[in-house]
């Protein structure tokens, strides 16, 4: 079992979204979604931005680097604008559609519309008609996910990825607790939580 | 062709340093290794540390990284005590000592010491121990490594790293001017110097 630790604003999580479900089944390793917030770490760590954003070099990079990444991997790429993009109700919408079994394909859906389609997916319209995409109540589950349970149970997740010492997205940890930080360390976080079987 | 750029106190360097021959050699690609300071790059980035030693979460997990990826690579690996360790006068002496031909090897030799002996790279004599391993006048490439010429070439390689718009080490740069970042990123900038031979 691997749990995936990602913020759904994180550029890297985008390839690593798209690549964990064939590579885990190949590997036989079960993997667990956990969508978390990345803001609360980066603001503890003293940065009120995206890190890409406060360190004009390392963004400059990342961009070119997301591009080749993607281009090698045949994902169809944008960069969102504004970036980064808000992330907190995907996040709460996702806690409430893990609950009705269309969590993961959720998961996937808004990242093809941030970082493919160029989408805001901050706004309720977008992530609304991503749901509608799947077979579920959408009016339902968006009225869960913004319900006191689920806010603090996406706080509780957040605070258990600070906790894990993840300090970045996306994040692999295996059940005897090894974290790898990562799109390139998925691999080696699915062969480590495969011998450990 | 591709340029190597390192800094002798940087962690990833070090399995990158280890690694880039052979792989370089297998891909048909000349590589050159362009050892430049952090430091006064971090700084214009408002750190007077090493990210690692700043952000406590990221640092933990980087040596838990280092040890697992050492590891892999059949790397002995020592945390060194104090870090970062001072990679100035290193540097100074890597460029007195490419001039003799000498200088990969040294460069390899350094972080060995570093990273597998524990050993004080900031140490004048550690340093002219390891060039006596080599067939040189260690004598005269130290007083070489401390003339005026040798501090301005570094100063200028360290210039020519920001403007490429390197942020962190070990970064790889192909003719066509490609950045890659990071150990995790040698095969690929290796990948990408072949093609445009």
């Amino acid at each position: 079992m691997l749990d995936f630790w990602f913020d759904f604003a994180s550029t890297y999580s985008y390839p690593a979204i798209m690549r964990v479900a064939p590579l885990a089944r190949e590997a036989r390793v079960g993997v667990r979604f956990r969508p978390f917030l990345l803001g609360p770490i980066f603001k503890s760590q003293g940065w009120d931005n995206s890190p890409f954003n406060v360190y004009e070099a390392k963004g400059r990079y990342m961009w070119r680097d997301m591009e080749r990444l993607c281009a090698g991997l045949d994902l169809p790429f944008r960069k969102p604008d504004p970036f980064p993009q808000h992330s907190l109700l995907a996040a709460r919408i996702a806690l409430a559609a893990f609950d009705d079994g269309i969590g993961d394909d959720f998961c996937r859906a808004v990242f093809r519309a941030e970082f493919a389609e160029g989408k805001q997916i901050g706004d309720v319209g977008v992530l609304e008609s991503i749901l509608r995409e799947f077979n579920c109540d959408p009016r339902a589950i968006l009225e869960r996910a913004q319900s006191g349970e689920i806010k603090t149970r996406l706080r509780a997740q957040t605070d258990e990825a600070a906790r894990l010492g993840i300090f970045g997205a996306p994040a692999f940890v295996t059940t005897d607790g090894e974290l790898f930080w990562g799109n390139d360390r998925l691999e080696q976080a699915l062969a480590w939580a495969a011998r450990k079987r």
